[in-house]
């Protein structure tokens, strides 16, 4: 369960990448500012930026969104919340979004797992990264 | 197409189960007791069980989300509902979520054709099951 | 509460009846269609027309749509329905959509006690009706 | 229902107008840059703004939001579009968007009713306006 | 328009109060069991309390439910957030939910103001309250 | 990328067409007139199909429904819109549902990526096609 995220988290951070890359090629000036919007909402401001991806990834979970439920998950390990944290912020979005955020729980939950398993990998292999 | 359809569903079975398990291991007080709610509300009550599950195919059928109304379809099966049946609440579900609808309904047709093609094999060669 | 959820339901059943007469009017087949698409959909079919109201129901609540909610619980108090069941159904839509369906909840609470009081009133008003 | 209508637009436009100013007196960059995106994408580009109208009229009513309906129903009006081709366009997001979308659209035909009233008023009143 | 928002909040305070007394008479275990689960998932664990409001603002501003919102801006003011703080929040939550959330930020904006308001009022005019 | 997205197209195709039949087989009168209506709203009518397509491609976007942004931008690029008129649909689309739209804009600039070379392809390879 958990390679298999894995390799689905790696596949979805390539294809968001290459495709992020391509509709910047398209030249819409009004896309390319909602990204540029986009990116700055979540940087340090009256609230801190640890903090306001933990609204991303409760915002993304209710909205049920999986791609939005990862990316907002990747940046909130390397934000540095614990599991417990994370957990707590996944049960506030199951109680407002209701059962049918289960499926999105359950997607969670392997995505998490794989981070962590991923980070255990690179602390293993690495001399002082 | 109806194969491919038995597939996906053992997929989703065996998939939703590990994580259910694994979700229940993360030992999150508030998401166990959000479980044990979901479970419970599709029980016999002043409503019989049997309709409940039809509420929740109806449900998930509007929300628009696969996996939600792949276990209720199996849970309606289950329930003894026949594919006429199941068809009329499928056509609520379409009147009321429209055609953004459409899409869910081709999966949950293709389900529902390996559903039966599952109970077929099953009552076709077992002695006693 | 309970008067003014009653004001409130006859407010709605006055416009919603002149302006479906306004949208025939305007004579669109499309639209027209899609009115007797809808009737046609509660009617009796394979499944009663009872349950398929129950189903409206709960549809209505977890898309969170207080008109609808008024609408089809209108229709199944006077299909029989009882309050027990009644509240089994906003149970089931209250666990799939979440907390964000309280507010439409309480809705529903006070529209349902509402109706049951213009039920007693005509009761006890009437001979032989 | 007409004249209802009428005055649930005046407020509304009133509301409309001193919230946005208020917001723009909060200050907040990231607001205000949304604000300016949201109006720009409207503007003729490669496609025409009154087309992109159209655009916002059908996304708002399968997204169910009465405010939006109403300010791209003015847009819409003030752009030329006919009752016939607006008729049209809420068919599309009553057919894509499901039986759920009625209650908007019996607030958009009473708004768009009213926006009519509003424009033979102006021309009834005036010297060569 | 912060007069009006400040009947507005008293009006919802009094009839949620109302309602939420009425459901509990219903004596429904399920939902009172969901109403229980709903204020948990707001109390300090691994994540405080007061985060976990603005969890609840901005999954309410996604979802556009106004006496949601309306609900968890009240929270987090009694919480000590700022304006300031407040805003990012309402920032995020338009950014990720598109421009289809403004009508509701707008409610936030005129709810906030009359929550400070009613601080100042409060302020002013009690000794040792 | 492109390659990939043209397979997905492909094989999108193949199942719509095989489930839309199955569903009709199923002969249910409901269903049946649902899709009769769904095709019969994209018709030339007061305003013309071309336009409606583009009305159902901004839909599909904002209700975030991948299988119906390719349905529709098939449609489009067969009506003869470029890409510069689509994008401009596609920014309306993310700025009306915001960033949570943004994984189903990768894969519209995907699939339309995809069409455009398979017609390059077709084009190349005909003699007076």
């Amino acid at each position: 369960m958990i390679e298999r995220a894995g390799e689905r988290l790696d596949a979805f951070e390539q294809s968001r990448s290459a495709m992020n890359e391509r509709i910047f090629e398209l030249g819409h000036l009004g896309i390319k500012r909602f990204f540029s919007l986009d990116s700055a909402c979540y940087r340090d401001g009256a609230l801190d930026g640890r903090t306001k991806e933990l609204l991303g990834l409760v915002a993304s979970l209710v909205l049920r969104c999986d791609d939005c439920v990862d990316y907002h998950l990747i940046q909130c390990v390397e934000a540095g919340w614990s599991d417990e944290e994370l957990h707590d912020v996944l049960n506030v979005g199951l109680v407002v979004g209701g059962s049918i955020v289960i499926p999105h729980l359950r997607h969670a939950a392997a995505s998490l797992d794989a981070l962590r398993a991923r980070l255990a990998e690179a602390g293993a292999g690495g001399d002082g990264v």
